[in-house]
């Protein structure tokens, strides 16, 4: 190991080389629950494509794993180290090299973090429409996961934003795909075959990402419900309107009260219409002009009405925006509260309502307790799991992700597979996709340095 | 050849397998200008996707290449079968198997075509957003070739419609990717790899499809302008307003030229106008509220106004439909007109002034003529090439397509390399993209005998 330290020295120079006693803890974990920290044998702190490539061919070289990572905010433990491997952290890497406001494009280093992209593009009057609920997320991490996010029901998730990336193969070589144009037909989507793979297929050392107008109006509004069918059973008429809805989360009444609790908030709801709450249904609408975000508020008020809403409230500005903060930081909410826990499945979004009475009969048959909360637009749901035992919890999420499957779902919609969750990806995964995608990974990294033992073993 | 067509009777039945004299012309082309058509030596009809699986073993085991084919509607000629090949037709698989609007998706079969679904939407107030200008394509097609079309700058392209698929893969394993759901990170994205994919990595045999809430209302503007450049230099402002234009199209004066001849249309531009006129903007608004609309058609009309157009024209609504199917057909009136090739660039938006410029240079130097029109909102140019020497013509291509790589650009926005430009992608494209393209092929089809020859040898 001491080669390979000298070897990336020779590459970084030995300022951006860290081994031993002078490495800080945050380089051996993420922010999965379930994640074992496991520190690296060496850090390493490329600042340049070029330097990336001869990283990877020294490791290639000495067959030692990289594991990329960028602000370690992930949720699926893929930017754990391996044994005896070597973190490639982005850190330095955190230029914005463009906005381009003429094609509506920015060009990033993997390193820049949202928060720093979103002050950017403000500047200009355009977003980046991603917002994963962690702003310190680095656009790296979230090109590795396809992160995602409560916009996705109008914006789509980093996928869609991703039309270029330049990145490095397994084998040192250095790629660009895509470009500052939303579509092509020239060869094999690499681009969107890199997007969420987790670091195991390329190194990504540039991104194009896709811009848009920013909204100067938007409204929140809070529907109570007396069950949680019935709030998730008023989205898909809420999105067949046509309105064009920014956000469209549920709530369920457990998570309301952690969400509540911690931020402190007072959203105004009646004292005999909470008594009856089960379930929460948050919307935000937005618009380039006032009048018709109003007239939109308006309809959709109505339209909760009449579809058994026990009340409809549109929140203060303030308020609103609190309800959002507060349901951005949902996991940490569930962290506090003792989560042992967090899955993402994402089902047809017609289907949550079955899904979740079928996910609360195999929790309390358990002995369990599963809440949540999630992206009711996107049919994606945030369940937290509360089992102390690891073998009732993985033999019960097992079976959620199970269910889930058997309705055409996903086990993850945007926390991504990593080290975690592998498992029952290899249970529960077709074979033949399966081995499909592992020639696949050896078409980008023959030699098996990027990330292995990330999605699947 | 007999046993070949011996053995895929046997999984087709008789009536379902053409050869010889029996096989009608049609089997041997597709639209592309440039290709030269030839016949296979069978047809195979398959009407499920375990027939799909035997017909890929049968030929696999053989060593006889196949090619999919849809309703032939193509332009790059990636339909046309191998020598001693067989043409896979999906003609019999075209049931739509769902229409789910709970979901917003649509389920069909490949060989479902563009008008048959757009009725079915059309009946539940959805629309399946890509018309690529040939309403008789098959879905299928589209899948393989990413298709296009006008309103991709308001939805994207046939890529962001396809939600998941299932496919034959050339070891003649069926797997299903994706499903009823805009989001997941669970493994690779293989629907997006095979989206475009040109019939080379695995044969779809269904796909879920992404619909929307079809708008009821919209209106046509058009724009003359004295100069390309001051057209396609109003685009970016257009798309910043946020006004969300579901069409931005420019026609030169030549291409509107052979439109209205061709069709027989007017559309009102006064004779003082259309003597300064060298370029139009067609730009279509669509809205689910009539005065919005109005209201927004007043604000663009101003926009352009201020900033160069010779005049606004409102067209009414028959006006409006007649020149955007004329548009459509463009084509059409480029191969009545004598075009000997067309190409269909994609550059940044933004670049498509400068591009043009180097175009018209680059085909005055050559002595050829080269005029067009484009989806001016995502930078894809569709050049009608008129010259009639092959190496001249060959060597202009090749430089066109150099200098929209040059600015960043893509060979084809959305007709496809087929065969017919495939000879541009090895002479311009990165070889370690190629390589790795030709490695992410063999992961899928390790027989090769998924259309080899298209998009790269």
């Amino acid at each position: 190991m001491a080669d390979i330290a000298a070897l990336l020295s020779e590459v970084v120079g030995p300022a951006n080389v860290i081994t031993g006693e002078a490495m800080p803890d945050d380089y051996g974990h993420d922010e999965a629950l379930t994640v074992a920290p496991r520190l690296p044998e060496a850090v390493v702190r490329p600042q340049s494509a070029q330097e990336v490539s001869r990283v990877i061919r020294v490791a290639a070289e000495l067959g030692v794993p990289l594991t990329a990572r960028g602000s370690g905010t992930g949720l699926s433990g893929a930017c754990v180290p391996r044994p005896g491997g070597v973190v490639v952290s982005f850190e330095r890497m955190n230029r914005i090299a463009e906005i381009d406001t003429a094609n509506h494009v920015a060009v990033v280093q993997p390193g820049v973090t949202l928060e720093n992209l979103d002050a950017a593009t403000a500047a200009h009057g355009l977003v980046y429409p991603v917002f994963p609920g962690e702003s310190s997320a680095s656009l790296g991490g979230n090109v590795a996961t396809n992160a995602g996010g409560m916009r996705a029901v109008k914006y789509g998730v980093t996928r869609h934003q991703v039309l270029g990336v330049e990145a490095v193969l397994g084998t040192g070589e250095v790629i660009r795909c895509g470009g500052k144009f939303v579509k092509a037909t020239t060869g094999y989507d690499l681009t969107q075959l890199i997007v969420g793979s987790e670091g195991t297929l390329a190194l990504v050392t540039e991104a194009i990402l896709r811009l848009y107008p920013r909204r100067p109006h938007a409204a929140t509004v809070l529907a109570p419900y007396a069950t949680l069918d019935g709030a998730t059973a008023a989205v898909p008429e809420v999105v067949a309107s046509g309105i064009g809805p920014l956000i469209v989360e549920y709530i369920d009444l457990v998570t309301m009260g952690a969400l509540v609790a911690n931020s402190g908030m007072d959203l105004g709801v009646a004292p005999a219409v909470k008594e009856r709450t089960v379930a929460y249904l948050v919307i935000v609408l937005e618009d380039r002009r006032a009048d018709r975000l109003d007239e939109d508020v308006e309809e959709l008020a109505v339209m909760l009405s009449e579809r058994g809403a026990l009340d409809v409230y549109v929140l203060p500005s303030h308020s609103g925006a609190q309800l959002i903060e507060a349901r951005e930081k949902a996991f940490w909410a569930a962290k506090a509260a003792g989560a042992n826990d967090i899955i993402d499945m994402v089902v047809p979004r017609a289907s949550i309502p079955g899904y979740m009475a079928e996910v609360g009969a195999l929790a309390s048959r358990s002995g369990s307790l599963v809440v949540g909360c999630g992206h009711a637009g996107d049919g994606n749901v945030h369940l937290s799991v509360f089992q102390g035992d690891p073998t009732t919890r993985d033999a019960l999420i097992h079976d959620i992700f199970a269910a889930g499957m058997a309705l055409g779902g996903a086990i993850s919609g945007e926390h991504g597979i990593g080290t975690e969750k592998k498992r029952y990806v290899a249970e529960l995964e077709d074979p033949a996709k399966l081995a499909l995608m592992r020639r696949i990974k050896d078409a980008f990294d023959p030699h098996g340095v990027l990330n292995p033992g990330t999605i699947f073993d």
